[in-house]
């Protein structure tokens, strides 16, 4: 007999033991079956990357409430693209959700994010995808009060899906009390004083990455920066095709002699 | 006395000994002072990862022609970062290449490129920058019929720049004779087949990605993938601000409540 219940695929950045992938599996449990796929540990900062060259595992972990949860050696995306070639059989997930990620992935972050990785990934497979983060890194930050939204954006994806090539970035503020949601842009921001120098004992330099953002269209109210800090969900629908249709037009006029 | 020659910031996903990289610091050596930072081994499919919790080192690998190679051990977008950071003294880079790489980076590939990490870490900070890459894998793929083309592109963009947040993403066929250029807009294809998995001596399971693309529009005669395979060389204009606009006009309309 078909199953009926959706399929809802979930991974993540932070590795699958993270308080964010657990909060996520309760909120979301009761709209279908659940299967997760995470690496083994954090892997923040990996964008799209996916292992072209490394030998990869998966490793059933456990079961939380009956949902299997996978683990695997690699990125964000690959930890989807083994979910849906090893683990889904020959089902399809309707939705896959990236997250809660410990940590903000507005403006540019979305492009290092491994958690928009996982949704991206998920989108370019033609499936409904979606990523959830709150701006608090702190490993026990506290997702109790995103549950009513995870649940609405959750149930609405799976009814009513999205067009192709088209994903959800959803952040979150840390607020007593949410200003209500915004659907926005992305905000255009930079980072900078990215790099700490230090000296190793063996006598040679070795350097951090780390970085401190700014928001460089801090008057725009139409961003999500705006809508993070004032205290909104923020929800920005983000496009796998990257043309610059603007710029393309421009273009036509140039000269290629 | 100040320098007035334009600088020239060149990275890849190849590693800093591919022929690719090389090639290119030949073909635009004469536009101006060239900083060569590349990984110190392959990087395909790192996209804009950047290492958050690795510590980073560079190494001054060689001068070719007076150019400064240095490797570092992170990803591409490491590779800029500390370029920008560590090696430019208090000079900008008036440009950012990547490439030239050894594979194409069209249609999806663009989310996956580590090339395309270089190009797009160099717009995130508003610095004009592209990417080239040619269709032919090989360790040995011959670079020379792209060089009227790289050193126009490299003349325009020196002399004319390019918007804040758009980057040029340009690929080249591998053709008797290019039959023109076209601007393009990405294609719609997907990835599949892309797990093989393999059985180890020790008696357990592990995957290698690979895989094989489709065009997912064929007929369409503006895409990356229709100028590639039909000879054209294929500039895509590559936006950092990937809102989709349609679907955030469309979600206004969207209930939260």
């Amino acid at each position: 007999m078909e199953n009926k219940k959706p399929l809802i695929l979930i991974s993540n950045d932070d590795g699958y033991h993270a308080k964010g992938l657990r909060s996520l599996i309760d909120m979301v449990g009761g709209f279908g079956d659940l299967l997760v796929c995470a690496p083994e540990a954090a892997r923040s900062g990996f964008s799209c990357a996916f292992s072209a060259t490394t030998p990869l595992r998966l490793k059933l972990r456990r079961k939380w409430e009956g949902v299997e949860v996978w683990s695997c050696n690699g990125t964000p995306v690959d930890c989807v693209k083994l979910a849906l070639s090893e683990l889904c059989g020959d089902r399809r997930p309707d939705l896959v959700i990236g997250g809660i990620n410990h940590g903000d992935n507005a403006s540019v972050n979305s492009h290092y994010s491994g958690t928009m990785g996982v949704t991206m990934e998920g989108c370019m497979k033609y499936i409904p995808s979606v990523a959830f983060s709150i701006c608090d890194h702190s490993d026990d930050a506290d997702f109790r009060p995103l549950e009513p939204f995870v649940k609405m954006i959750t149930k609405k994806l799976l009814d009513e899906g999205l067009p192709k090539g088209v994903c959800l970035n959803v952040n979150f503020p840390v607020v007593e009390r949410f200003s209500g949601v915004k659907v926005c842009r992305m905000a255009r921001g930079t980072w900078g004083n990215e790099v700490v120098r230090c000296h190793h004992p063996r006598d040679y330099d070795y350097f951090w990455m780390v970085g401190e953002y700014t928001n460089d269209e801090p008057e725009a109210t139409d961003t999500d920066n705006w809508a993070l800090t004032h205290g909104y969900v923020a929800i920005t629908p983000t496009t796998v095709d990257v043309t610059d249709y603007e710029m393309l037009r421009q273009m036509q006029s140039w000269d290629f002699e």
